[in-house]
């Protein structure tokens, strides 16, 4: 289970590469076997298409069933929204596959290095998406979020099914964050088009953001340093 | 501002691994030195100690300011906890210098990498280092995050000072999270002596973990497979 990072080849770890290099054949969603093949050009690759998770991980395991040596690849981490968790399901108590997992750099890492250090102190992570999440539990975790003064990384904030998440998402916050609370989103991180705003919590709940953006929240304490959004770590003055 | 993840090498990314090749001198805690001087033994290096992050930075933007290009390493990811933050506060509105944030691998993805996937579903990250932050703040964090049935990592549970400091959140945890929460620690991820650990909630609290140690307590529906802490994605049956 190999996280490739964001997309840039050079985001990957030298494990990750290290890994791939060695694998007999890699399977992953089409868009990120993409963003790595031109890299490894001599490997066999398999792709399905998005949302066909289990199938693409019953696939990775029926392969390694055969004795070939599997390299599934995820975006960011392989464990954070990744297929990580969904392999150890299937495999459950069989074991009869060897599993590794490499990690990778998630969205949150990545994105942040981009806006500056929004993430210096303690944080969450949050995906909008509710196909596999009641919408009820995005919710209450948006609220507790809030109430802790967390800084806050939003994960698909929007698609073409969901255009109000994020609205609705920045309206809770705002039941106890500041409107002037600064905020930031990464579209595109570490592909053609990378583009990165900091702007204050009143106005990301207007920002329209897809399904390649990664939103980030400060907390209290976040300020605009030089055009970066930065979370100080501490409260001692420096 | 390079992040060289857990300590290993090859888990540092592809382009923090340039960034140190390219730089004419790296500065940084002499642990975090110590871990990567072999791989780059041509360079320059400066260290202070540790809880001399300020001196740390300072260090850095006067070599910076005499016109050296400098690599500042921080372990995990330098926006985590790292120095990243503190640099631009120090830097201030003056800009006079040009600052990259080269993400790396934070204890977060790279310990869960070790456990399974504990973090595939949204997760928080809270420090229980009370040096730059007061224990009510964290109180409250550990409070909300569990309110919010947040998988937690849990970042410096432990230190001679603050023995006890993660039976306290634990107790706290408790409050809202079952005693059989699947929980688990590693020590000294990506380095010698590397042990992972799973365990309840319950017994987490009495666990001894040192300052090497990367805590992780999953949500309700985290689930022991096959030895691995496995966190689903949702909460739909594969």
């Amino acid at each position: 289970m190999v996280g490739i990072g964001p997309g840039d080849y050079r985001e990957m770890t030298v494990r990750a590469v290290d890994a791939l290099n060695a694998c007999d054949v890699i399977v992953g969603y089409h868009v990120y076997v993409d963003l790595v093949k031109e890299h490894f050009p001599d490997k066999e690759f398999h792709t399905t298409p998005m949302r066909r998770e289990v199938d693409r991980c019953k696939l990775a395991l029926e392969l390694a069933r055969e004795g070939r040596d599997v390299a599934m690849i995820c975006s960011g981490d392989a464990g954070i929204y990744g297929m990580a968790g969904l392999i150890y399901e299937l495999l459950g108590d069989e074991g009869d596959i060897e599993v590794e997992v490499v990690g990778g750099l998630t969205a949150a890492c990545s994105g942040a290095a981009r806006l500056g250090a929004p993430l210096t102190h303690d944080f969450a992570v949050i995906s909008l998406s509710d196909l596999l999440t009641p919408w009820e539990t995005i919710e209450r975790r948006l609220e507790c979020a809030a109430m802790g003064d967390f800084a806050v990384a939003l994960y698909n904030p929007s698609s073409v099914k969901r255009r109000d998440y994020l609205q609705r998402a920045c309206d809770i916050l705002l039941r106890h964050a500041k409107p002037e609370t600064v905020c930031g989103a990464v579209r595109n991180i570490g592909r053609e088009g990378e583009a990165v705003e900091v702007m204050p919590l009143a106005e990301l709940r207007d920002y329209e953001a897809d399904m390649f953006t990664t939103v980030f929240v400060g907390n209290s304490h976040t300020r605009v340093i030089d055009g970066h959004m930065v979370t100080p770590r501490g409260y001692r003055d420096v």
